[in-house]
């Protein structure tokens, strides 16, 4: 019923997280009715951004140059590594302004059923920056679920012993209601209490 | 915080309806872990869709060609027209398959606050088409809204004696709950009621 440019907008749309078809179709009528200028800015933007961004050399997150912001600040403390598994984790993390450390990105999380093995990701940079960098401390801030957990497990064993290994606080949100936390959560919170 | 190219990326994205800031980052984190060639299909799709839809000389609604698959209809009834805001409602209208007619696409709705006078919009040439082809409906299927049925009114007025004009009921969407209709839909409802 659409024109087969429409059609096509529409499906690419469709691929992006949390666009269904609906929302690909208001997506797609909006960018049409767009100036044109500004509906190719956003075409121009998405190549730009494709051919620039690339991964930091040290520490896998997204950069334009050899090297990343955090990784080439000379006021981080290049003591402490942060284990994260996406770059969009290092932002979240930057966002606290709690942490002063570097970052490792590892580049996902271990998960053998998706064919997902330690080689896959950046573990073996990991281990090596550990090693030869002076690190007192890796802070390992995989994700709070099944892969992420093994994943810090992982690492946990490998760095047992060399190198002092701590982990994200698991717990209630800030704001949240013990009412509507699930038993694991609320468990965990239990466990991890601390003196007041 | 983030490298240029991402942050024109994210500023891009927050222009699209229904996406703030945490989407647009969301939906740019997605691009830069998808493969390129993936990616910069969506930006071929945006310019190639820019490039060659246009509005169809005859009713208004998008197409890549002259004149629009609808009005190239041969078995669509010719003597009724519905009137329209937008190309988008055409696709509503058609999702129904209640409708065999053809279309004219106002591209708006009138809103003299917002400087939408009726040259703005496509009157002349609804009023041409009712005049010269023999039309003989024109349903009028503006948003029931305000400036939609401000312009509906704009439009039978100028076709009373000419034609007959009809305007797409207001009700009880199908589905809904009486207990949570808004009284000017349940009034509506009421004024509109039909015998069984």
């Amino acid at each position: 019923m659409l024109s087969p440019a429409i059609e096509n907008l529409v499906a690419q749309l469709t691929r992006l997280p949390g666009v269904g078809t609906r929302t690909a179709h208001r997506l797609a009528f909006h960018l049409l009715r767009t100036p044109t200028d500004e509906a190719l800015a956003l075409a121009a933007a998405l190549r730009e951004a494709k051919e620039r961004v690339r991964f930091c050399a040290d520490c896998g997150n997204w950069t334009e140059e050899e090297i990343c912001e955090i990784c080439r600040d000379a006021r981080r403390d290049r003591s402490v590594l942060c284990v994260v598994e996406q770059p969009a984790d290092v932002m979240s993390l930057e966002r606290t302004h709690e942490y002063r450390g570097l970052y490792h990105v590892l580049g996902g999380a271990l998960s053998p059923l998706d064919g997902v093995d330690p080689e896959d990701l950046r573990m073996d940079d990991l281990f090596r920056r550990v090693d030869s960098n002076g690190i007192g401390e890796v802070v390992l801030a995989t994700n709070p679920n099944t892969t992420g957990e093994a994943t810090a497990s992982f690492i946990a064993d490998r760095l047992r012993g060399r190198v002092r290994v701590t982990r994200l606080a698991s717990g209630l949100p800030v704001g949240g209601d013990l009412e509507y936390a699930d038993e694991v959560t609320l468990g965990r919170a239990l466990s991890g209490r601390r003196e007041v």
